[in-house]
């Protein structure tokens, strides 16, 4: 009923302010209706609905600026400058992104996904308005389990460089997506409870100015409560430390005293910090008691909560082996930067407390500390997102690969992600990993050579990869269990003029295409590729020989992939007139939509790859 | 005298404790006599001397570990830990390392290089520690530069994570390597004057406990001087804040009071920080007075402090054109992290100071501050180190290309550097750009190309990169200037037989070894390729099919670089015959040395390139 008169950006600022409470109740049972059916981020979406609806009213959008750190909290600011119609395509191929889009609306500033990032790119911003005598604001919102990103210090530790307003809005929410950990978390929870010091201040003051008498006991009672009295003296003292002004903390679900907050945020001339406290899942139980569970959610049931249950995924698989290796070898660690549930960690850290260590949104420091601990003769398997371990890749090259110490990198989200988009798919892994020294790569075909090759990484000596797509893990192939050998490839169908040679997750379509052409009379070779790194060169010489055509399949950037190594190893050597042909991603950014939607958008599914076949068998 | 009697690890515990002032004087005349002969970070190793003798007096090793930070402040580590007759090959091919290598001696705990990862690294073994029931010490040594760094801020906000004893010694010489910037930086600079605090704390709360009647007076002064108050009480609050323990400052030349808080700081149960104030350069006088010119130098007369004067390199060149740039376009904008001298920013600077933002060593940071820029209508120019900019990897991947923002890399020391040896070669950067849709990545053959080139960098849109080598300036084939054409490479001499298409720094190295095989009878074409990415495919295609060979030349991994893709273009197109041979660097860590015996060691020198053309004109 208010929402209705929401049709375009500053709507909201038509509204009486009376109207906004309740259009916040409205906000909210849309996104939770909606969410149901496309899925998509619901906890931290309902969390910081007021907080939005308190930016749209305090500032003059689009001149002034909105970054949102991540992003995926950006639905009711969607909603607000007019895109609520598109909320049934949300997340879906072609629709409406879950992230902020420059391209979507000139409203969103910045495009984001990762996490962090948002202080940095709001000074880029606040630069350039000084350099053109601007008055336009810039405020980035960041949450708190992003802060522990190191840009987000380096940025914090740089944000006096530039001059003028500059509105830093801290949506603290008392977790990133796993629960919060380290000191600016612990910081934050002190300045979460700064009423009760805010009271005692009072107090104190107010007797000290009217009893003439304090002295000694007064004295040894401030010595004693030194955490207390920092908090009564100044209230975000870490920040005001690094030079930036504190304002809150706030209650981040009044829109009344956020509105006011921001007010004054604006008139401060420097960089300034708005310190909201808000709670995840906001106004829908089910998600504020599980804000893990519903950070990224597929479709749910409103009712219960309960989504679809699907088959188990490569990360159910590589949670329970870990959990045996755990029992199995005393020297295994874990880690994990701030994914424990994501990442299937959770399972190890019941098991084995002591041996599992989650060091917050901190890839580089995880990669770090992982190298520490090999060097003292640990097995640390760092359990990581594709897309986010290119925030170490600096770490795994030098801190990892020039010592050759056993890490064990357990890449999961590898590949196409699906509806999350280019921000999170991990298609460029196999680049950056193959390229250094000392890195042996691998990508199982099912379930059951995730197992084995996790296994065998955990045996092996120096840096070694595993990488393993999102989603219904592939349970086929079980009777092709070869024990894993480096660098070995495995021959799984023998045919005969063209040999596809896939890795990873591309088996399963290899097979799929070669039963497919089979049916049509094509009886096509399939090779699982096991190790991106070292290649198996005597299988492809032996396979270059013995068929006219090579297709590779991998799930990844073709360019720096192994498709293009294969090539070039082919041409150099010149061992074989076979021709080649790649299956894998061209060079663009591939846009959010299903896996197999995408897929079939890359030539990557089982019927592009069977068409290339068949133009192949034609040609003589 | 006293040098004379450190042979081996720990002969410095034999000594008297008042042999210790002495023997610094002599390891810092012996530092001079050999930096001055073989060149070396001179600056930052004069300054921990003092801090070195009292560590290893302090410290229990090899049982304990000392991590080095960046690591090039280690010279008197390794002097004490009984490598002094190396000294004179430090830094050569072959030779003692100017960095920690584990390789080298087991004291040496952590390889380091790149900056701001030792807290990482030391939690790694204060993890491994605990798991064992150890009681060794762990002692990081790190610069505030180096504290800058997000990774850095990542590892103190999650060192309460591990339990126990955990000694990070802040090496505070006032600057990282050009000036320090920043939040933290102001914070330190307090501390340094933390005596003042200290006296008016003692008057305080004396007065406070002898005067009976306190009041209202000075409750007043108490608020108007919040900030010498939050010193006044606990002086190192940043760090109390996230839960570490601060001992401090301490005179940084001052032995034994550096041993005995070194020996305050074993007891302490939990993360400890010690902040020693040092100096850099001390000693020598013209190293204090220019500490920048002196961190990393070649050989020099100690007298004068001169070096040999060589040609100009490419930074000079850099200099000079991003100086008109900025006058013939206000929308340029220059960016460095920390290395406005290394980068040849200066002038810039000095020119445009509104237009000029050193962000600190925070690599990330910059480059997501240049898409901010760049959002905004500016043009940035990231100048930095390539291997530095690894760190920056999934920031120019997320925020730059995939957002298509026109941000230019100036990358210099791309390619061997040489001393510095393996963390700093700059040998993954075609790679890990030409990955990234929506990137344009060139490298100059001499100074006029760079010219060229960055003007058409800064004419461009989109991302773009430029990469140029360390050291002395091509300034030969001056006569072939052709513009600079989006994707076009240059034919700078029609031969026959075999092509040499060489990128950036190797098209000299392939003039040369044209000019040697023509003297032989033997002409080959030369061409320079220009662009990384996207590659001139119709010049590949049409030499490939005038020719029999093509040998591809790049400084920088084969795997990943222009040679494989020209390979991959050729094999999956089917458009030649020609053999394909490449010249770069195989799958290893390339070592220190100088250029040429590093180009010679990896078949990258004029004389391996003759001798394969000369093998391959034999055959027929």
């Amino acid at each position: 009923m208010f929402l209705e008169k929401i049709e375009g950006l500053n709507d909201v600022k038509k509204l009486p302010e009376r109207d906004l409470v309740p259009l916040a109740d409205e906000i909210r049972t849309f996104l939770i209706q909606h969410i149901a059916k496309t899925g998509g981020h619901l906890a931290s979406n309902l969390g910081v609905v007021d907080l939005t609806i308190a930016l749209h009213r305090a500032f003059d959008l689009p001149k002034d600026h909105i970054i949102w750190d991540v992003g995926h909290q950006c639905y009711t600011h969607k909603i607000l400058s007019g895109r609520k119609n598109q909320f049934q395509t949300l997340r879906q191929y072609k629709g409406l992104s879950g992230f902020p889009k420059r391209e979507e609306d000139m409203v969103d500033s910045f495009d984001t996904g990762h996490s962090s990032n948002s202080i940095s790119a709001g000074m880029g911003f606040v630069a350039a308005r000084n350099l053109q005598h601007g008055d336009d604001k810039v405020v980035v919102v960041i949450g708190d389990g992003a802060m522990t990103g190191g840009i987000a210090f380096e940025a914090l530790n740089n944000a006096a460089m530039v001059k003028g307003n500059f509105i830093i809005v801290l949506n603290d929410n008392k977790m990133s997506i796993s629960e919060n950990v380290g000191g600016m978390s612990t910081q934050l929870s002190k300045l979460r409870t700064g009423d009760f010091y805010r009271g005692l201040k009072r107090t104190v003051y107010d007797s000290l100015e009217k009893v003439p008498g304090v002295g000694g006991p007064m004295i040894r009672t401030i010595r004693k409560t030194k955490d207390g009295l920092k908090q009564l003296l100044i209230p975000g003292m870490f920040f005001e430390e690094m030079g930036i002004t504190y304002l809150g903390p706030v209650d981040g679900h009044n829109i009344s005293k956020l509105i006011r907050t921001f007010q004054e945020a604006k008139k401060v001339d420097g960089p300034v910090l708005v310190h909201a406290v808000t709670t995840k899942g906001k106004g829908y139980d089910v998600a504020m008691r599980h804000p893990a569970r519903f950070h990224s959610t597929g479709a749910f049931d409103i009712e219960t909560g309960l989504g679809k249950k699907g088959k188990p995924g490569y990360t159910d698989v590589f949670s329970t082996v870990m959990k045996k290796m755990g029992a199995r070898d005393e020297k295994v660690v874990a880690i994990t930067a701030a994914m424990e549930d994501g990442t299937g960690l959770k399972r190890f850290h019941n098991c084995y407390p002591e041996r599992f260590f989650d060091v917050g949104i901190a890839e580089q420091h995880a990669v770090t500390f992982a190298a520490g601990l090999a060097v003292s003769g640990y097995v640390p398997v760092f359990a990581v997102y594709s897309s986010f371990l290119q925030r170490g890749f600096d770490e795994v090259a030098q801190d990892v690969c020039m010592q050759n110490l056993h890490v064990v990198f357990a890449i999961d989200r590898a590949g196409l992600v699906g509806n999350d988009g280019p921000t999170h798919h991990g298609v460029f892994d196999l680049a950056y990993l193959t390229m250094l020294p000392n890195m042996t790569v691998m990508a199982p075909k099912n379930i059951w050579e995730l197992s084995d090759m996790l296994k065998f990484a955990i045996a092996h000596d120096g840096p070694i990869a595993l990488r393993y797509p999102r989603g219904e893990a592939f349970d086929g192939e079980k009777e092709h269990r070869a024990p894993i050998e480096m660098g070995k490839a495995e021959l799984l169908y023998q045919g005969e003029k063209v040999c596809l040679m896939a890795l990873g997750a591309m088996v399963k379509v290899a097979v799929v295409a070669a039963e497919q052409l089979a049916a049509k009379g094509m009886k096509v070779t399939v090779v699982n590729l096991r190790f991106a790194k070292p290649l198996d060169y005597a299988m492809i010489e032996q396979m270059a020989q013995s068929h006219t055509h090579i297709v590779t399949m991998e799930d990844h950037m073709i360019h720096g992939g192994v498709g293009v190594a294969i090539a070039d190893y082919l041409k150099t050597k010149e061992k074989t007139d076979a021709h080649i042909y790649h299956v894998g991603i061209g060079d663009s950014f591939v846009e959010q939509g299903s896996v197999p939607q995408l897929y079939k958008e890359c030539g990557m599914d089982a019927e592009s790859v069977c068409a290339l076949v068949e133009n192949i068998w034609k040609t003589p």
